[in-house]
């Protein structure tokens, strides 16, 4: 960083603000918000991609039917697997947080509302920790087309997360024993497990790049989790790519 | 919460939804999302309010000019006092999550977009964590309004976070050492801090309720905040009330 | 809890303290430090068995070289049999919080003592998260003798931990979907994951009951693990029973 | 690391441990628990002081009288200050991690041992988060004598933990945000904070170095928290220093 830069960059981010103030603040410009941006650093940066599962990403999916206009919309199944090749080609290491539900977890006394939900459509439903049996092409399993980069013994698959973030699995950890501490982020979906991805990350003092056309989201009467996703990544997050900004950064 | 009446909630949840899935899902109506509930039980629930401080509720805070249309929009000042009001006639125990940056803050390697911001403006800036010294009436400080309900001994102030959950701070353990597990929501802003609090606290297994027009949000040329969190509220949230719900709700 | 006996508790503690205080604290005697004890109360208290698993608890083990003889001395293998029994036959919920390492937790880049001989040794190694293969029998695996109590499909096992403690697994949030704030705490070993998992639920704002004869821990050249779990429990925990007591209190 | 050495010392400890299972392990040499190490490299290691305050450190302080022997058997005043004196001249950041219980917190439903008996002995006690009336030499204060290090701008001073650990403030925050992974660790007590504090760094994917004679612990009846704690350093941590190979480590 660049300390007199970033000295001049305050004091004009300050005087832009008084004068908003003082004109009542009718309108913000481009301005507004700042980037931050993120640099890739080799040995320091990973691609974490939340939830690439069937039940997502599949049309036959059990949630296809709320976020598949979404998922096409953004061309998300091909983005991600772009993200995949690109982190592959350049070393950059690659993480997956997955979501299952097991047996036991259906014995919840309270659930959110996405929750519920996801538990009564059977989402991410598997038949126990220990065993894989029905696992294969079922909902909680990967996306065909995903397989050769996470199951090629480099990728770090983390434990499953159980509610949105990676608060309830290793993940964090995961990335800390790798020396990461910045993460291009994509999966599914936008609103929910990305967004709680990213957040719980910047928490956990990780930079973090959301690819904003990797992820989709259910659209549904209550709302749009993609338009909302979009929102937040912008508020919060480092920086906000598309997978084809992502893709050369990586390179 | 009655299990029949849930049970029949989810029967038909699921029928619905399988009806949709072989109808293609062209349309979702209002029942799309379930609404679990929170039934609020004496003794373990109580009103968590976040950062009701000055910068962003007054019209002297240094957020006033990106907020004050949504606080206004939603009388979200006046809100937040009925809750307080609610709570105390009627012995609910009162959280607060405050904000707070000190001078070493400020020394921070990076940042996402609106710690960037927050920080560039000089918001919720304190002069040390062991010093009130320019503390009274500045932006850090509660709204003066609100300092009969903050002050009165009982209410509980827990450390100030630091980006926008509470993985920062002691509100999750101050929470469970007087046997809360249910959480009434507001505060600001909405889709920042408020609904940090609210992810954070499922997570770490809490129900939670927000109540919508007792926050707001930024409103800028890159998303209107406030939109956001109402969608990904509705998504996430064990339910959603207004306050006078909520204020029922408490009585 | 009884508030006046926890009254006089108090005051008692108290003028012992100054007392000591007064005499310059040469010796202190059994009351020094408080028992605050643990009431269990049917629906919120949990048994919870850290690392059940044969690599600690089965002669053939790849740890039972330096922790065999604790695990004889305490009779562990059969205390934590009778927790489990006292537990099931109670209907009091039980939670197993494992320990494995998969192929790429191999290639973290620097581990504490412990960990780095655990890896050394293949200690918990399986596979791969997403497969059993070579699981049943192996170091990983459950004492045999455990399995119908922890296979019973009521039991709750989350996600296996990955250093010593459950923040990087769903226990906690295991825990609180079911209403449990009171953990009966038995398993392996005693100043590793069994003490990590007293301090984290401490922290999250659990009581914490440890039994005392139904763990054990290695006693090397540079230490008896054992006795410092022992010092520990007294110190942090709410209380500490032997398994005859647990179980007393669980009936 | 020295890739190399490293390898040499993982086949010599598995060619040692394999002959020890083999002899039944009846006893274990020096080399039985690997000693991992741990490197100072500029800009990427902090030092980290728990707790340097009266009530622990003061012969005035209300638990001089059960840590009083052990501070001054480990010359623990004296080791602080060196190493605060070692980090300021060499520029290595310098964390502390303060215990502060405010009037709300005597509100807490229950306690483990040690919790109850701070809070019965008025340890740490200030008059609330937002004033500091009595808080200058008070228990809760720093020792005198390392003032000029703590208060000099640049020490980083986290929130208060509220238990033993990290868990509860935002140290672990304020280390990354100033690309921080590396932790020496000194301060008080042993086996309390300063082991709770290596046990989450751990967690939390730091390297952490102890220095052993820069800490102190009760000795009460129900034993000695000095040596429990120094065995789980041995056992846990990536490595154990003197005060003075800690001087060294960090010029």
């Amino acid at each position: 960083m660049n300390p007199l830069s970033d000295s001049i960059t305050n004091i004009v981010a300050t005087a832009l603000f008084a004068a908003l103030l003082m004109t009542g603040f009718p309108y913000l410009g481009e301005a507004a918000l700042p980037d931050p941006g993120m640099e890739v650093v080799e040995g320091r940066t990973a691609l974490l991609i939340t939830d690439p599962q069937n039940d997502f990403l599949s049309p036959d999916g059990v949630a296809w039917g709320v976020v598949g206009e979404s998922v096409k919309a953004n061309d998300t199944v091909a983005n991600i697997e772009s993200l995949f090749k690109a982190a592959k080609a350049n070393g950059i290491p690659v993480f997956i947080s997955p979501h299952y539900y097991y047996p036991t977890d259906h014995g919840w006394q309270f659930e959110g509302a996405l929750e519920k939900l996801m538990h009564t459509i059977g989402m991410f439903d598997r038949k126990g920790a220990l065993t894989t049996d029905g696992f294969e092409g079922s909902g909680a399993d990967w996306l065909e087309r995903y397989k050769p980069y996470i199951e090629d013994g480099a990728t770090v698959i983390s434990n499953p997360h159980k509610v949105y973030g990676p608060e309830t699995n290793d993940l964090v950890l995961q990335l800390r024993k790798r020396g990461i501490d910045k993460v291009i982020l994509g999966g599914m979906s936008a609103n929910l497990c990305t967004e709680s991805h990213m957040r719980e990350l910047l928490e956990q003092g990780f930079e973090v790049a959301v690819v904003s056309d990797a992820t989709a989201a259910a659209i549904v009467e209550e709302g749009n989790g993609y338009e909302s996703a979009l929102v937040n990544f912008r508020f919060i997050a480092n920086t906000v790519w598309t997978t084809e900004q992502a893709v050369t950064e990586m390179q």
